[in-house]
């Protein structure tokens, strides 16, 4: 089949403008398109994303052994090719991997609409001030091992579709369904007046024990901001359940502290 | 108290030679010395580490505000003071907390000499090929905060008192007690040896599932190197243990299967 590709010869060519300046525009955004980078990523938004991709960009000699992956491509959309230092000054840093993309961010909704969409579903994630990339793709990469249906992000948490958060979600935030926006209080009163039980993981020796406390039938698990945690009103809406610790160090990274509770759950 | 104050005024100054050039020194070594930085790795390196400070180099601003930790230095440690300029010249970096310390690392011994001196140990973590520092940082936050007694590192595994392995630890890494030397095999057989039940966690369906297993008395659990996993002669020395997990993931960072395995353990 034949591949939708054009040779980019400048680094003022129009059609490459989304790739310009990577690190700069990680900062200020792309109006509603977002950047990708890697094979597995991009194999992830060709076969399973729920985003539409916008163009490809390629280091010249990537095409000819990601052919097979590419001709999954719909025609329309059009693969760029450079030799790699043009790839390079284009970017503004070196992509060793020669290989970018550029998809376009899902129509925003109202999260009562996604929540009810999300048919099925007995575990979530909301991350609430979840602010570090890391944190945020570490959170995806964890839910989507260990069977959790979706995550929830309030306002004040970062950008799942941002680069270095796609990257360490290893491709999971492209497809594993989640919601982001609105506070942290309207978010848990949705899911309060859905019948979703709510645990918050706080390390507080008057919260409930993990291990003892009843799994229930539909678990929202909510993950506090590092360093301050959550505010009283936040905790007020749900249940406070810790994870035991031991050697009175009392702080685990919060995706890692999401990845025992989720693993604890799908053990029975 | 007094302190053993010294004013640093140029960047040639010999006492100074440590923190010199940091970032480079880092990958290249400091001849038994490693670096600290910033305020809580310096309480745990004066209070509670295992190491010996060589000497302490600070923001001159900071001598007042850290004046009641750094009267519990011995006398004999010297505290150099520059202008925040002056020592960011001189690691070359900015150094926005202005807070570094110089300690000496531990004399080396054999394992067996080590495992024998930690008694009532009944949970060890043992790396194999683990050369991210963030893991290594993470692997002993994890172990100190779910009760593991110590961390065993093979010779391919990363330093964890490099700077960063050192931060991501939150410090533990100069607390928990830890081995780093000798092939994976040797410290397996070891450990065998000396009658310690051996896990290895591997995504494999044919390992036997963690919530499943009977929990050992003395249990060493095994982490292999990210991407290709441990050899066959290793994986043959235990019992191959697994997560469950969903959704056709197979895979979690190390550090998180550790802290699940942990976690889990400690519940029971």
């Amino acid at each position: 089949m034949a591949l939708n590709l054009h040779a980019v010869t400048s680094r003022d060519d129009p059609r490459i403008a989304p790739y310009t300046a990577v690190r700069e525009r990680d900062l200020t955004g792309r109006d509603g398109l977002f950047l990708v980078e890697g094979k597995v990523t991009l194999e992830v938004c060709i076969t399973r994303a729920r985003f539409d991709l916008d163009s490809v960009f390629l280091e010249e000699g990537r095409v000819p052994v990601l052919a097979e992956l590419l001709e999954k491509l719909p025609y329309s959309v059009p693969i760029y090719t450079a030799p790699q230092s043009l790839m390079d000054q284009i970017a503004g840093f070196p992509i060793h991997r020669g290989i970018l993309a550029c998809a376009r961010k899902a129509p925003e909704t109202d999260f009562g609409g996604w929540l009810s969409a999300q048919t099925g579903a007995t575990t979530l994630a909301l991350c609430i001030g979840t602010s570090n990339h890391d944190n945020v793709g570490a959170v995806f990469r964890n839910c989507a091992a260990l069977g959790a249906d979706g995550v929830v992000l309030d306002e004040t948490s970062c950008d799942p579709l941002y680069r270095k958060a796609i990257r360490v979600s290893a491709g999971t935030a492209l497809w594993l369904p989640y919601y982001h926006g609105g506070s942290g209080e309207t978010l848990l009163d949705t899911l309060k007046g859905e019948g979703w039980t709510i645990w918050t993981l706080t390390p507080g020796e008057t919260a409930t024990n993990l291990y003892k406390t009843p799994r229930p039938d539909r678990l929202c698990l909510v993950l506090g901001p590092e360093g301050p945690g959550l505010s009283d009103a936040l905790l007020a809406r749900g249940e406070r359940v810790r994870i035991p610790m031991a050697n009175a160090v009392d702080s685990l990274n919060v995706a890692t502290s999401l990845a025992i509770a989720l693993s604890h759950r799908l053990s029975g």
